[in-house]
This record gives structure tokens, sequence and C-alpha cells, in this order.
């Protein structure tokens, strides 16, 4: 998949030397701190048209291109609370910024949990200062920050790589994240924080992280898209040789496996699974095929039920606005240790009393399965990920009270 | 709601004098016709790029802008079913065509149910033949013609309407359709068959049902959209008065209706909503909020689980891509007696202790429920329509097999 070497290694945030991390946790609620002093930094936010204010203010701090400090809490969102909620994320900053004597202007915030309440500002404070205490580069202190900013996700999500850039310097990327893949009460928010030691400008970082984003969280497949809360923070110590297109190439990789985590978490999933649309007219035309798929109720059930359902695969593509023709469509379903195309070319190969109905029935119970749709329109490809939808996912989010 | 009066009566597609229908069902399989000779007629079809034979079928008959007669058949969707599937569509036309001596290239033919299988053609021209001998211009016939076209339909949908043109004339539209607001395993196939007598050209009916669908079908929020096969038809038999904006005002009205039944039925589903996105910048703003909202999967198990989550209401506005101001956006929910605001210009107004939580807690246990949001940004208007999403809806889902 990846046409340089990409080795996975421990440490999260903290495997590029220099950052500091720690993370604080009491009840539902959990602050995590990410310490990179006069870094570079890039970020994307939300595209959701209601904004929480953590988001606003980061977006205010990050656009000099420079960072000393992340703060991201867990419990409240932060989101709906008007001219009160903006005091309580300047707070938030004002805080991180006596402990550790700094410049509020440099300390970006992050929040997720409910929305439309107060935040438990004095809580916040008090968990920033003991975070504050415990800051280290090591993998515990980045574990303690994946753990500290999770919500309904059932584990904490961190990835590291290290690769060599074009010019043979070693190079590295780490990165926490919390999200889930099912439709989460608190909106299913998405918060990745990234660091690396590449050397870039703040404008060459938002390009490169623009890219993975649409490659990866973007194509992930929660009700409505986006949240009031997203927030993507990439940060770089610029120790390390110039950005190339290995970085670029890195980054999606981290992106991507992040985003794979989450659609394997979340209350209720039990299955996980991933779209391939190959041979694409175009690129918009790959993703829009794949998200409508990955995105299809029928689909997801599909999954559920481990139902090799051919027929709601292809009309989720039918519906996607890509152009294909439906005489040339060809689906395969594919486990770890199994492949059975069940379309080929327009033609049903999968049904009743054939060995593929039997294979895809036995694909279809495993816990990752991967879709692959091949449009016979051109050679483009995109990649969306998606989760199953069960009983659990009506009973947490119909239960679920504001 | 409506500028003019318009009086609902019985009769179905029979309603408009000259309309002869019939039905007939054995198992799972349904057979409805509708003859109206020599009528002008106009058809808007599914977008979705795979289609059906009889849609590629139909679409070559109603261009001349007249039919004599409509085939529908349940059970079977004839789609994917490549060339003998077209076979088999142009025999259930061929049938009609001798069976009541006219052409064939005057018959529509409709198609809804299972896809991916050969039509049982023998048993559909049985069928064919039977409901040919039993033709009437009666409330009986036209019933009979709704209840043949079900599949997972609960009830069945007719809906007629009596009205004065401008001029005073009075004039008559007639409908029958099948459809359900939960999405079935039979991807929901929505067909609807209208008559009327208003005397208009092809084009003219085209552009008034085009309209028309748009504000109802088309708000009608189904797992993605479209089917394979879905198909609306207007016939008419010109014996009244000229076309004009009383008409079109009267069409759009019995396809709502139609629409609101749709999202009333279907198995799995507790309850039914409307949104009503009011004071939006543009007609697109406030179609893409409405849609955006009665989509949303975390909105739909609220509804079920009788939760006034504005919270989700809001977010789901502000994904949709409608333009407003968040602290400007306004939130109300009724039932049948009750009404109250939950948001108020950004305000939170139904909190833990409040009278308006206490309210909207009650409207939320109705069985139809009208979320109205005033996004404060303009002067139109949409409505769009949806049901729950339930426990049911997961295990009908996931339990039916290709």
């Amino acid at each position: 998949m990846y046409t340089m070497e990409l080795r996975f290694i421990r440490g999260g945030v903290c495997a590029v030397d220099g950052v500091l991390a720690a993370g604080c946790r009491e009840g539902k609620y959990g602050v995590g701190l990410i310490i990179n002093r006069g870094s570079t930094a890039a970020a994307v936010f939300t595209s959701n048209r209601v904004r929480a204010e953590p988001v606003k203010l980061t977006e205010r701090v990050i656009a000099d291109g420079s960072i000393s400090a992340i703060v991201a809490n867990s419990g409240n969102a932060n989101c709906f609370t008007g001219r009160e909620g903006m005091d309580d994320a300047r707070r938030m900053a004002r805080k991180v910024a006596e402990s550790l004597s700094m410049d509020e202007s440099e300390v970006a915030v992050a929040s997720t949990g409910v929305i439309g309440r107060r935040m438990p500002i004095d809580k916040i404070e008090f968990l920033i200062q003991s975070a504050a205490a415990q800051l280290e580069n090591s993998e515990a202190a980045s574990g303690a920050l994946a753990e500290a900013i999770m919500t309904t996700d059932t584990f904490p999500k961190e990835v590291a790589v290290e690769f060599e850039l074009e010019t043979g310097e070693k190079a590295r990327i780490g990165a926490v994240a919390k999200g889930s893949g099912m439709i989460a009460p608190n909106m299913a928010t998405m918060l990745s924080f990234i660091t690396t030691d590449v050397d870039a400008s703040s404008s060459e970082l938002t390009e490169a992280l623009r890219v993975a984003v649409d490659e990866s969280f973007n194509m992930l497949i929660v009700d409505g898209d986006e949240s009031t809360n997203d927030m993507v923070i990439i940060s770089s110590t610029r120790t390390s040789g110039r950005i190339d297109s290995n970085f670029r190439e890195a980054l999606v990789a981290v992106c991507r496996e992040l985003a794979r985590m989450m659609a394997r978490d979340g209350e209720g999933v039990t299955k996980s699974f991933q779209v391939d649309v190959v041979n694409a007219g175009t690129h918009e035309d790959a993703k829009m095929a794949a998200r409508a798929i990955a995105g299809s109720s029928l689909v997801k059930t599909a999954i559920f039920g481990a139902d090799p359902n051919w027929g709601r695969i292809v009309a989720a593509a039918g519906y996607s606005g890509a152009e294909f023709d439906p005489e040339e469509i060809s689906v395969t379903l594919e486990s770890d240790s199994e492949s059975v195309v069940i379309v080929d070319h327009g033609d049903i190969l999968a049904f009743e009393g054939t060995e593929e109905l039997e294979t895809a029935e036995r694909v279809m119970t495993s816990k990752e399965i991967r879709i692959i749709v091949d449009l016979a329109a051109g050679d483009e490809s995109a990649t969306a990920y998606g989760c199953d939808l069960t009983y659990d996912y009506v009973r947490i989010n119909a239960e679920y009270t504001t």
C-alpha cells in the first residue's frame, strides 16, 4: 500500500524528541496537555456552521502558524455556551500559560463532551494544574494523554511512525486521537493531535494536513460528517530534514490508521469495514461512491447481519453520483483470510447454492471486512471506513438524554 | 397551509372520471392496472445510476407524452436482470396490450420487490389477465390497485382531491402510492400513479410534477434517497379546464400527503415526524437543513427515545450546509395538542427543571411530531418528512437476506 518503508513505533506524540505530554482524569472529566514550545503548527477545524468556543479560540491562536501548547478536555464540549463559554476556553489557555510560563496566545484549546452546558471550569483548571506537574517525554505520558481525552471511546488511540525522508534523514510522526465510527451521543467529536520533527512552514504543514485529513478522517463515515468540535492539529519541532513527499505519504498513513481505529471503536460496534472503490473515472467519483457505500444504513445493517448483500452495495454506488456502467461493476468481499468476487462485470456470482455465496457469508462473519468495488470507469481510487449498525447503536442513542 | 380550498375525497385514481383500475394479489406477488386510454402523461424516474429494466422501458414508452395504461407488479423489482429482464418487462406490456386491445408501446411498466432475481413472468402474466378482467372506475378498484402494489408497506396509500381552477371549473387529482419512510429491505422503492382531468400538455405536466415531487417525495428521507425502481407517473383525461397555479398547488398537496403516509409507514416505525425549516436565506438552504435534520440518525433515535434533544437538531442544521447564525436559531417542538419553544435565538430554554423541558418531553412521546427550525436568515421555507430509527429497523434489515 505504501511505496516507502514505514516503521510503526511506540510513543504516540512523544515519539518525537522534545515533545512533552501528560493526561489526568477525574470521573467523567479529563485533561490532556501537549507541550512543544515555539513549534510550527497547522490545523484543520470542523466545517460545521455551529462551532464550539474552543474551536473559535484555537483558530485565532494558530493563525500566526505557531503554538507552544495544546490543552484538551473531555466531558464537556463547551459548545453553544456563548460568551461565558469563550471566557472558559480562555481561562483554560491562561491556566496552562501561567503553570508553564508561556504566553496564553500560544495555547491551543480543544474540548469534547456534552454540548449546551457550562464548563465545570474549576475542576478543569485543577486538572490542568495536575497535568502540568506530570509532563514528560515518554510513552506513558502520551498514553495518559490519549486516555484523558476519551469520551465514549472504548480504547485510547495512538500511532507513531519512523521513516526516511528522500534525503535519507530519519524522521518521525506521532499522534493521539479520540473519536469513534459509531455515532455517539456526544456527536462523535473527532480530535487528533499530531507531532513531527520534519522541517516545514505552517502553510506547508496545512497543505499536507488537509490532504491527509481528506483521505482519512473525512472518509470515516459517521452521522452528518462533522461535529461542532472536530479539530486536528499538527505541530513540528523542525529538528529533522525538509518536508517532502515521503513525509506527506507517512502523514496520510498515520491519519488512516487513526481513522481505522475509530471505525473499530464505539459502543455498539461489533464489526468494522473498509470500502475500496477502484477504477473510478475521477478521484471525486471514487470518494463519493466509497462514502455512499460506507454510509448506507442498509449496508451497515447487512454487515451486522453478516449478509453479503451485493444489491445494497451496488445500489448505494448507484445513488452516490459517481459515473459508472452497472453492467461493468464488480464487487469483491475480503476478510483477513479469504476473498471472493460476488459481482463480476454486472454478473451476480453469489446466489443460492453457489460456492461464492458460501464464501461470502463466511467473509461477512469476520470482525474486519473489506469491500472492493471496481467501477471499471477509469483508474482513480479511494477508501472509506465504516462500522456496522446494531441494536446497541439504537439503544445507546435512544436512551441517552440531553 | 394551502391558499385555496382543497376537498379531500374518496376514490384514489378512480376519483377522475373515465379512469379504470384493478389489482390482484397472489402470495407475495401483486399486479395493479390503470387504464386511461390516449391520456396525456408525464413521469419522473429515479436518478439512481442503477435502473431497473421497467424504468428504462417506461422512459421510452412515455417519451411521446402519451400512455393508455400502466401495469405495476410487486414482489420482484426486475432490476439487475439484464436482457432477460427487459424481455420480461416487454412481456408485461404486451400482455396488457393483448388483453385490452391497445398498442404495447402505450403501456408503462413499473416493478417493486427483490432485486437481482428473474421475474416469475408466468405468474405475473396470469395476474395481469385476472386484473384486466376486473377493471372498473370505482373506489374499490383503486383500493385493490393500491393493495396490489404494496411490498413492505403496512397500509395502502390513496389520496384524491377536488378543487376549483382559477376559472371556477371543478377539477380533480387522484393518486395511489407505495413506499415507506423506513429503509425497507427492498430499498424502499417509491411508486406513485396520479390521475387528473386537468387539461395540460405533457411538458406542462412534467414541469408541475417535477416541482411537486421535489417538495414531497424528494423530502421524504430514506436511506440514500432513490432506489433503482422509483417512478411517479401522472396521466390526464384532459376533460376539465386548463392547467393553472391552483392545479400545481393541489398536486403538491397530493404528493405531500402521500409522502406523509410513507413516513408513517414501514415495519419498525413507531413515530413519524416533519421538519419545517422557516426563515432560511434561500429555498435550497431550507431544503438542505430540513433534509439533514430529518435524515440524521441521531435525531431519528432521539425521536424513538422521546428525547427533546435540541443539540442534535441544531448540529444537523449546522452540517447541512445551510447558512445561519447559531446565535439566532430557534427550535420549536409540536404535537397535535402542544407546542414548545426549546431554543430561542440561540438560548436554550429546555433544560433540567424547566417547564419547557417537561412539555418538550411530553410532545416527544406523541406519534406524529413537528420540529420547526427558524434559521432567522431570510424568508424561505421547506418541509422534510422522516420516521424514527428503532430496534425493529435494525432487526428487519439485518435479518433480511439476499
